[in-house]
Order: structure tokens, then sequence, then C-alpha cells
């Protein structure tokens, strides 16, 4: 089954847009956890199993694993293996370098950690990208335009915005149908126009919640005509709903609620 | 001591611009060595030990240690604890994320890789490097202008292109003097007029032998007026020099080789 069939089944079953990104933080987590012998993978392990029926997948970003060292990365290795049978795995890694190196990092995102899809910078363009795309199976997601407030210095600059130009040319490369596009939530205009050259292309859309990005525009703009395509993300408003021994609970209401806001919007056109 | 002193000062001792990139790969090291416990570090320290006094710094990709998994990247910690005393460590990741996830990759190149400086990727602007420009005794190198042949597909277009935008701002961002930029070896034209924008900055110039970028040039137009501050990297050509038991003097023999020619065109202006 491709990343993309996987995809579509979560939605379906799961009747639901929402990506929980599994950002762990071991400031943020109950004190009972971290003494225990493995705490980010207790902690992943029962995020997981308190809402893998309300989501569509799950976007651990690599930075806040590698930033604990070898333990963190085992950790993220464990969960990626816990999660993946049903919900498929978004590994937010943003990787970008040239087509050998491309190829050791495609390497390692999906047969050493065995993400089901990956994030990609497309700054070093098509000879970066092209080591993923061979995974047919796999899928990949090109940063396109950002969510942060800095995401103006280059993204918008040009007669033809570089925003634009890296949806054009992701297009282009979709022989396989593994490609998608990361989209900010913060920004609604370019994500309506974004998706009307993405076609029926998965549009991750990060920044709702702490980035402040607007939640009925993100899925009204970020889904295809089907009200499909767009994973709607959220991080830390889910995993950190509370710093309680009940966090798994909390962000499972957290998560139900979400979901059902952004439902709301789906099909309102 | 801050990174630029540290390079300055290993720049000056051996008298030499040459970094070596010191990219695994366990398919062209010696039989001999995989039978043992440790081949990758084992394999490194080698070749440190037969160049150290050749180079100006060492440039592992992180890529070709995460394909091995943990074993590779605890390798790879092992590589620059040992290395980094008297010779700088970049460690090339070409890292990029919003602001808080910045911070976390900021964190596990400098504190738990223990690197001396890393490599950036520009697309997601300001924010994302920041929390690297805050480690002010580290340094970051910022790609610009990439030596792979789709480095045309974004970084030079635009009526100002992709390129000069960011060689412009990176040296905005140099208030505390950390900042340098990477400029492809295959990319000469462009190397003289962004040494003409980055006035001192440092220079990390890959792409000299298996890219096929011209060494005069790349030497010429990257170093400043007084013949420093060009980082120029070469990897496979030396650390495989010989795929045999002789591997680390054969190494040393390109090392010395490509040092000399370096340093005939460094004064030549």
């Amino acid at each position: 089954m491709s990343f993309l069939e996987k995809l579509d089944a979560s939605v379906k079953k799961n009747n639901s847009l929402l990506c929980i990104g599994l950002d762990i933080d071991l400031k943020r987590i109950p004190a009972s956890l971290l003494n225990k012998g493995d705490p980010i993978f207790d902690f992943n392990k029962a995020i997981i199993d308190a809402t893998k029926d309300l989501v569509c997948a799950y976007k651990p970003n690599i930075a806040f694993y590698e930033m604990y060292g070898i333990y963190g990365v085992q950790a993220l290795m464990k969960t990626i293996e816990y999660a993946t049978d049903d919900i498929p795995i978004i590994l937010d890694a943003k990787r970008g370098d040239v087509g050998h190196t491309a190829a050791a990092y495609a390497k390692s995102a999906f047969e050493i950690f065995k993400a089901d899809a990956v994030t990609l910078n497309p700054y070093m363009g098509f000879d970066s990208v092209e080591p993923f795309l061979s995974y047919k199976d796999k899928g990949l997601f090109v940063i396109c335009l950002t969510s942060n407030q800095s995401a103006k210095d280059f993204q918008k600059e040009g007669t033809e915005p570089l925003y634009r130009q890296v949806a054009k040319k992701v297009k282009i490369w979709n022989n396989w149908g593994n490609c998608g596009l990361v989209v900010g939530a913060t920004q609604a205009d370019e994500l309506k126009e974004i998706r009307g050259i993405a076609g029926d292309m998965p549009i991750l859309i990060p920044g709702i919640g702490a980035q402040g990005g607007d939640l009925s525009q993100s899925v009204r703009f970020g889904v295809n005509k089907k009200g499909e395509r767009a994973i709607i993300n959220s991080s830390r408003n889910i995993i950190f709903a509370s710093s309680g021994e009940d966090f798994a609970g909390s962000a499972r209401v957290a998560a139900r609620k979400l979901k059902e806001e952004i439902n709301n919007y789906r099909f309102v056109g």
C-alpha cells in the first residue's frame, strides 16, 4: 500500500484530517514518566493509544528527538515502529542536499526510521528531491510556504514568488503520485492559490494553534474538491493539553474537539 | 575561542585552506576494518591522524552517518570528540525549521554532537537561523549557491537571483561575526560576485573533484583580500584515494597534493 493510499484510508476510517505532531519535550511531560525506563516512548505511546481513532497521521519532528542524543533517536525509532500499522507517520525532517547525500537521507528516513513520508526542503532543486521520489510507495512533502514570520524573507520574493515556483515544480515532479506540499496555516490567501496549482496533491498544513493560523480558512482553502487531501497538524496544543497524570485523556479531548472543528469547516466550501 | 578564531588558527598553523569531508561509506573502506568493533570511527580516526597537519577543518555530512542508524550516529559523535581539539569540525547538516524547532536543531548540533560549526538552509528565513546565531562562539554556514546541477531550479531565479538575496541577508545577519556562506565550486562567476558581497565572511566551497568544480577559480575567487577565509572541501577523492590497507597513507598523499595546489592558486590574485 502506498503512502497516499494509507493516508486516504486513515482519513476515511477515522473521518479525520487531523495530524498530531509528536514534538516531544521532556520539560512538559508528567514527572511520573521521567522516573521510568523510557519516558519519550512511554509518553508517545500513551498519546497514540489515546488518539489513534481520531487522526489521519502522526508527524514527529526529528529535531526534538535529536536534541536528546542517542536516546532520543532510539525513542523516535521505537515510536514509529509502534505507531505505523494503520496510521501513516510523516517524519518532519526538512532534508535537502546534493544527489548522493540526498540518497543517504532517503535511506535514513525510509529504511532506518521506517517513516511513511518525509518533509523536504526545495532550495537545492530537483536532484536533491529525486532520490526520495524513487521510493514510489513513500510520500514526500516539499516545504512551499511556511508558517513562520520570516517566511517572507525569501519565499514571497520575486515577480514569480518563490513559493509559487516551488508549487509548480513539485506538481511537475509528481510523476508517481507520491509528492505533496507543506503550506503554513498562517498563509490563507496563498494556500487557496497553491491548492489551485496542486490539484489533488496532499497539502500538509502546520501552524494552527501556537503559531496562530486560522483554522476555518486552512481547512476550506486546504482541501481538494472532495474535501480531502489536507492534513491539518497540531502539536503542542494537543500533546501538552495537560501536564498532569491525565495528559493522555486530555490529549484525546483536545484531539476530538479539533477533529470535529475541522470537519465542520471541511464541507462548507 | 570562537569558531572563526579556531579556523583562522588552523589555517595559519597548517598553512592550509583544505577541508576534508568525512563522508563515510562502509562499502568503500578496507575489509579488515569491517571485522573489528568500530569500523566507522576507526576509519575516521586513521584519516584524521594521517591528515591533521594538512587541513584547516573537517566536514562530516550527517546524512552518511544517519543512514547507518544508531551505530552511525554514535560513531559520528565519537569522531567529533576525537577530532575537535585543534581542527574545527563543520557539521554538514543543512538544517532549517521554524524558530522553536531550529532551537532544538541548534542544541543538537552544538551541544549533543559538539560541532564547532554547522551548515544551514536559508529557505525559511531569519527566524530559522536566529537560534544558531545566538551561539556566538559557534559558526554557521548558510547555503547560498550549491554545486549541483539543479541549483539553477530556484537559486538563480528572479530579477535579484535568490542566491544573491541570501548572500546579502546573511551579511546583515552577521552581527556577531559567526556567519559564513556555502558556494559550490562549480559556480565560479557567482563565487566572485558573492565574495564581493560577503566581505571577510568565511565561504565553504564544496564541489571540486567528484562534482567537477574548477580548483583554480574556486581558490582565486573564493579567498578574501588576505588570501584567507575560503574553505575548500574535498571528500571522496581524499578519504577513498585507496580502498586498500594503505588508505590512510594514500589519503595523506592526496591531501598534501591538494593542499599545495590550493596554495599555488591562493596568492596569484
